[in-house]
């Protein structure tokens, strides 16, 4: 820490990403990323041709792709902006809308304390049920903004359409922000409720059912008037925030849904796959809608489990905070990668 | 506007970038790029092997990128930071260390002020000299935070590494900020100072002399404490921030350093040759040490230029402020592409 940060931000902490290790030993099961390569057309249109191009700044506007993408979910690209991931599009959002308040589970993505703590946005914790599903009934006519994320990180539970509407109806006056990261495996999108409410914001990510984590590559869908206070943050903080080759390749993902829909069934299989061979060693799961198992096992502990697979060169993620730290979150990677952790949690267990 | 956004940003006016046209019929002379592409070896850097591991994140430590900029400037890789283009870094900087204000020249970069009103940071315009070059004196112990883009924005005038060390030097409790993403074409950069003193920091950009504008990669080297804090803040926004071809690609031209030497000293001979022309046409101009030309004719108004060359298919830019409403900016394209604008110059000046 220098001498000249500002005297709010001294001990100020940071969110801690999970591991990512630059030698490629381990089975990644610790970011929830995809196990496919993006699809051939992204391989197609990231070509020499583009990349000579590249002395040129991309489309502030990233019109062609907002175009592609409004398209794809029969919406208007006035309803439609871009970021350099998803965090970029909260972080927008949090600095934008909440100087009031707002409010999200107390068991959620990490890092929504992480920007209501930057941007000095007073919030409440909304304690999740006991079997660590959000509790619609806590959300209804709250009177606050709300920030879900649906399925919820770390836990996997999804709610259903119905579900948002009721929060996002009987809270008019404050704003609903959705983050569907995982939504593409198994969860239905709020994407179409934001033609009727205007006070819903839907933020999507490329970088799990797009296999596009390391383009950078996010939207957020909305009532026209909230987009356009989003495009407005964004022409104040980094106008040409998407580069060049992620605009052409979000373009080209979006061309090959099929290809996308069918790594997602896959996911969602393998997903199920691994469910029924943890229940049959005795774990604890919630019933997880995401690229993710939420998992616990009665005869150790969530640090130790995580610590054994990492000696055995399995990454999962582990968090040592209150409610969840018997837990671990393990990404869904192909079926052979599962078959491994199996056989190493068998292990663990066995010697255990 | 929505009806969500917080009370202090309502009325809030955005930075507005240069157009940046999607048809490309346009000779683009607008937003200071490289008319040259990048170098064979980041064409080689982005292959398929890259693109196929999209699925994965980028290394959020950028470490091998950061290793060879650190390299490259002689300093420790704890001594640089990078970014999603250097209006990130900029951001970081404006919202971590200048809660007590900040000052800048009137006439300068004209993002500085949007990032001040932005986070809330009181600043001071310290004015141009009448010849629009940055007066030294005016900064020397002045006791306040600092921001210089050197070479100036959209001016060109330049300062010499000894003029840096004494604004420094004699403001030791204060952060200097410099922007220097016009060095290459004829300036010296101030980096090797951020050993000698602990309140310099420097922003570079891949943007201009590297050819990579559309890849967004930026970097700020400085005093480890320093550093540190802008990382605390990257790791608050966005981790992610850069993503993996672009380390690639900035790791590549790296290596390729005589390349972008190469086209930088013809972009100066360009930028010469194209001075010649226009003093002789009866033109104005500071001296610019940059990858553009600030120009005036007394015959006709900045505005009427900027749209006249617009009408003849090439684009530069006017600002229409005060001080400098008579003034275009001509970035420095190809020898061909100044020959043209000098034609087309030289056909309104005949007609006006």
């Amino acid at each position: 820490m220098s001498r000249f940060i500002n005297n709010r931000l001294k001990d100020f902490k940071a969110y801690i990403p999970g591991e990512q290790p630059t030698d490629l030993e381990y089975i990644k099961l610790n970011t929830n990323e995809s196990p496919y390569p993006p699809s051939p057309g992204v391989i197609k249109a990231i070509n020499e041709g583009e990349i000579n191009k590249l002395n040129l700044y991309p489309n502030p506007d990233a019109k062609k792709l907002i175009r592609k993408i409004a398209e794809f979910y029969d919406v208007s690209p006035n309803n439609v902006v871009v970021g350099n991931g998803s965090d970029e599009l909260l972080a927008f959002a949090f600095f934008a809308f909440f100087e009031k308040g707002v409010c999200f589970p107390d068991i959620t993505y990490g890092f929504y304390p992480v920007y209501a703590e930057l941007y000095n946005v007073p919030y409440s914790l909304i304690p999740l049920r006991d079997d660590l599903s959000v509790g619609v009934s806590d959300y209804v006519g709250i009177g606050k903004n709300i920030v879900i994320a649906n399925p919820n990180a770390p836990t996997g539970t999804t709610l259903e359409p119905f579900d948002i509407e009721e929060i996002v109806k009987s809270n008019p006056d404050h704003l609903v922000l959705v983050d569907e990261a995982y939504i593409d495996f198994g969860g239905v999108s709020a994407i179409p409720l934001t033609k009727k409410y205007d006070n819903l914001l839907v933020i999507h990510t490329y970088s799990k059912a797009r296999s596009m984590a390391g383009a950078r590559l996010a939207y957020g869908v909305a009532n026209e008037a909230l987009i356009s206070d989003l495009k407005m943050m964004k022409y104040s903080f980094n106008p040409y925030n998407v580069n060049r080759l992620t605009q052409e390749a979000g373009f080209a993902a979006l061309e090959e849904a099929d290809y996308y829909r069918k790594n997602n069934n896959e996911i969602i299989k393998t997903r199920e796959y691994t469910r029924e061979c943890l229940l049959e060693l005795g774990f604890e799961m919630t019933s997880s809608k995401a690229n993710f198992l939420f998992a616990k096992f009665r005869g150790i502990n969530g640090e130790d489990l995580y610590l054994k697979l990492k000696d055995k060169g399995i990454l999962v993620r582990h968090w040592d905070k209150p409610r969840i730290s018997d837990y671990v979150r393990i990404s869904i990677g192909t079926r052979e990668q599962m078959e491994k952790l199996v056989e190493a949690i068998k292990e663990i267990l066995g010697g255990a």
